[in-house]
């Protein structure tokens, strides 16, 4: 199944047979109090900078949020996603937990864009669907309800099903439906990444649709934390995840992109080999 | 299901239920032309060096394997283990196709080796498996046959039953028995890894014994071959491998501690956190 996001110029493909596509996670003021106040008082230029260095460190797409307490967001999302089409031209993934700015911000977005994010809550799926229909957009779901975040692969799997159902009943495929299975942070339950990576399987076996997920909470209050990602996603892969929301630190993206190159998906290792050809060079002309 | 080997005076499990069982690689002349010159002049100080250097580096075991042409194998490789035993104390997993050279090594040996090891062949199986009985040692049964590696998983899985059975009918219990699921390199063939990642995940589930490949030859004829060992791992652990002849460079042996964390196996990350503060506590006093 392939979701297909695309900016004005460019377009990206998830899908099982696919290179993993990575999303961006840093242009997001949640923890950042510096880029908080910049936002807050009108200068967008961290935007700018974190848009060029995701996408120049192997980003494929860019989450961008704009969730600061006492703020317009929806005005100051329109203006950051102006920001980062302007600086790249790779799709964005419009990230709000306000229909309000998700709307101002789809008005904005020239492409298909991947609204971030829908749960299983009826009252949420009857907002957030037929806007992201009327945009022709696709759509992250949240495996979690009313009833909070389940604790089985199973409960989560049926949430997604749920969601994919009411989907379609808006006109929206599954295949514009991309499934958040859920990674919580394994320093709070030991089990927490085993069951992520269940759902994982269940989800691909069961419904075969494209998953994100934010790969960030799984290290949550760990050291070394880009170590810890390096280590999940390629499980998270092989498991079937398709996309994730990350840090484009470097090790991290190169553990992605070896990870593509061990499931298949850089025949050849063409991609590997190329890259690796590139820092040569680099260290080369560098010395 | 827990394998239990030993060396004089440290005992190791491997289980599904235990951090990864870490088997250094390097003592083994296959590929080191200095390495294998000093070996045939009787020069045994890096086999010391190299025992040293990988149990620093985290190995929980130690592959040794003597084979050099036109060298009586069976006095060397007794040399080497004892060379081992002095320098270290964690147990050896006894390498070698030539069975005179696996029975001088059982001989010499303190403790409870795994031996390296038999196939599905049924020669290989009458001549290994008794030596195996009558030491009481554990063994790494490669799962292909008189007909070569099998393409598929289920085929290797056929032949891993095949291999329990005859090992049952010496008196070697399933526990003592580790199959190597083989890992071929994905340099040649594209779907390499996810037929060893399926082969992991059936025998996980229709035999649960414990699994133990050469992790190094996924990478082999690719260039940065640690970061795809990095990648290759916690995919491989996820499915069910419990160990692995490995290097024991940092990125790779991170990337196993990551995983051990990230599958439950290093209960509220003390371990990962405790090696951290080691780290920061050597970087302090360096500094």
């Amino acid at each position: 199944m392939h979701t297909t996001l695309s900016s004005r110029s460019r377009t990206v493909v998830i899908g099982h047979d696919q290179p993993f596509c990575v999303i961006g996670e840093r242009i997001n003021p949640t923890g950042r109090k510096t880029f908080a106040e910049e936002l807050r008082g009108g200068d967008l230029s961290t935007v700018t900078v974190d848009a060029l260095a995701q996408v120049q460190a192997g980003a494929d797409m860019l989450d961008v949020n704009a969730g600061i307490p006492l703020v317009d967001e929806s005005e100051l999302l329109a203006g950051m996603l102006r920001t980062v089409a302007a600086a790249t031209d790779v799709p964005i993934c419009i990230d709000s937990s306000v229909i309000e700015a998700l709307e101002a911000g789809l008005a904005v977005y020239e492409g298909k864009a991947l609204v971030n994010s829908v749960t299983g809550e009826d009252e949420r799926l009857e907002e957030i669907l037929p806007l992201v229909a009327r945009h022709g957009a696709a759509v992250i779901a949240l495996a979690n309800d009313e009833t909070g975040i389940p604790e089985t692969a199973q409960q989560r799997l049926e949430i997604a099903r749920k969601i994919v159902s009411a989907a379609g009943d808006y006109g929206i495929g599954p295949e514009d439906v991309v499934i958040d299975p859920l990674a919580m942070t394994v320093g709070a339950a030991t089990d927490a990444v085993t069951i992520t990576l269940e759902t994982i399987s269940l989800i691909r076996e069961e419904l075969g649709v494209n998953m994100c997920l934010g790969a960030s909470n799984v290290s949550f209050g760990l050291p070394r934390r880009h170590q810890l990602g390096s280590a999940f996603l390629p499980m998270a892969m092989a498991a079937g995840l398709t996309s994730a929301i990350m840090s484009c630190a470097e090790e991290v993206v190169n553990s992605v992109r070896a990870a593509d190159l061990l499931l298949g998906h850089d025949e050849w290792g063409a991609r590997w080999i190329a890259e690796h050809r590139e820092r040569q060079a680099k260290a080369a002309a560098a010395s």
